[in-house]
């Protein structure tokens, strides 16, 4: 079993952690403001100083970090992993992060002699604890097939898309598909239930149509049960369409459908609905039109 | 069997009538500028001289027009099809049009004494000649079970879905889904190959996931093999997404996604493409990103 490394040992990381120390890796981390988990501890987890000692520590380096600047920072800040790197050692970000600045973070962790993967995931709080993340991943063939006994552990269905920033730009296309089709189902809805219609009814007969999709089997029942405690989150999914929208300003493409459901989800947030789940977009929808779809 | 109207025999009503005339129904239509198929004036059809006629020979006489004021001339113009109704019959019109209108029109014709039903219809020319049309129906239990036979021998996902309109307004609906997934599916593979993903690959990572719908996987495989060959036309989802928008407006509700949607849709048409597939309206995010998808 490797020596590993998990850095970001939070809502997602830490049951993440627990399924590759359950299979006997043992596992270290760096010192954060909160302790990890009694469970990982427990498990002989080894807490160092800072992300170089980890790097000096481990083979295989895991981040499961919030946002680009959280794992620019682990990787290039003082104390970061970078200088703790020796060649021959891997690191895998599995944050969902901008898909430009992976790739300008690889070529420095390359230039060390070591090489990179960026495996974002999807599949929430839920998946990470049952082990059925979908796991995005871009690299190299080799690396990838090193690692995957590993992502094995802790998802069901991983793909190597193809290179580093990939794993990312698929996890950003993943979440553009997934709130505009939340939005879309949200318009249908609020528009079927103002017209007079049960959407509950409606739902039903779209459902073997071309208008079926997991999120209108998912979501919409969400949407007509009133049921918008987390899943996943309305902030984190403004964080990814965040990524969607300055990627898409960065590259030179429009993205009218993602900016508008920016914006929807901006006005949950206004109406202090972040922590709702995503299925909660159509409220904005429901208090433009004064009226509740149920 | 019954004397049976079928009012619009153009490529969706003639081999919708052909399955009925194939049952034993007796078919009466009216004089149009076209003349009808020959399978089914050798099959028995009967071509009368107005909408009227039509009314006085059948007992259940079946609509499927192009858009609300076909509609509204077949049922209320000179020599329509009110003139000639009698107590107990039937008008079930299959055209997807406007539903608020629709209300109307039923109102109308119950005065006359007898029911009306709205029953639009998802599935395209192959639905219709293949009988395996999505039927979403609206109207009342007694008239709906009448039917019912009838509507089993053009399509097979047949459902009731509310009082009369509502089979339009569920129409809508799953217009403004289908449109605006198809839509997003665009944002998304637009935006990984700009950024340097595979889109095939990207669209098979996500294939499995929340992002799952039917139109990634039809239409999604249609923006990457660029088979934009009709399929469902661009003018027709124009003309669907314009109830929709027209319907919002009379009712009070913001489509916010459906109104961008359809502003690509006549990017589309600007482009001469109003005949191509809805898929490719993929073609339209294209070329302000200066940039095909493959």
């Amino acid at each position: 079993m490797a020596h590993t490394g998990f850095i970001g040992l939070g809502i997602m990381g830490t049951p993440m952690a627990l399924h590759l120390q359950k299979a006997g890796h043992y596992l270290y981390t760096n010192r954060f403001i909160n302790q990890p988990a009694k469970a990982l501890t427990d498990g002989g987890l080894k807490v160092l100083d800072n992300p170089k000692a980890v790097a000096e520590a481990a083979d295989i380096i895991f981040l499961m970090l919030p946002d680009t600047p959280d794992v620019e920072a682990v990787l290039f800040g003082e104390g970061g992993l970078v200088e703790g790197l020796s060649p021959g050692k891997l690191v895998v970000d599995m944050s969902s992060i901008a898909p430009i600045e992976t790739r300008q973070f690889a070529e420095k962790v390359r230039a060390a002699g070591c090489d990179y993967l960026d495996a974002p995931v999807s599949g929430g709080e839920v998946g990470a604890r049952n082990a059925t993340l979908t796991i995005m991943v871009g690299g190299n063939e080799a690396s990838f097939e090193r690692v995957r006994p590993m992502f094995e552990l802790m998802g069901k269905n991983v793909t190597l898309v193809g290179d580093v920033g990939d794993g990312q730009v698929t996890k950003v296309a993943n979440q553009i598909i997934v709130g505009l089709t939340i939005e879309a189902v949200s318009e249908a809805l609020v528009f079927a239930s103002k017209a007079g219609a049960d959407p509950g009814r409606v739902r039903e007969a779209l459902m073997g149509g071309f208008a079926s999709s997991k999120i209108l089997e998912v979501h919409g029942e969400r949407m007509i049960n009133r049921t918008f405690d987390p899943g996943f989150r309305i902030s984190l999914h403004q964080k990814d369409l965040n990524l969607a929208l300055q990627g898409a300003r960065q590259l030179g493409v429009a993205l009218p459908n993602t900016a508008a459901t920016q914006s929807l989800f901006s006005a949950c947030a206004a109406n202090g609905d972040s922590d709702l789940d995503h299925s909660a977009l159509v409220t904005a929808l429901e208090r433009m039109a004064n009226h509740p779809v149920a």
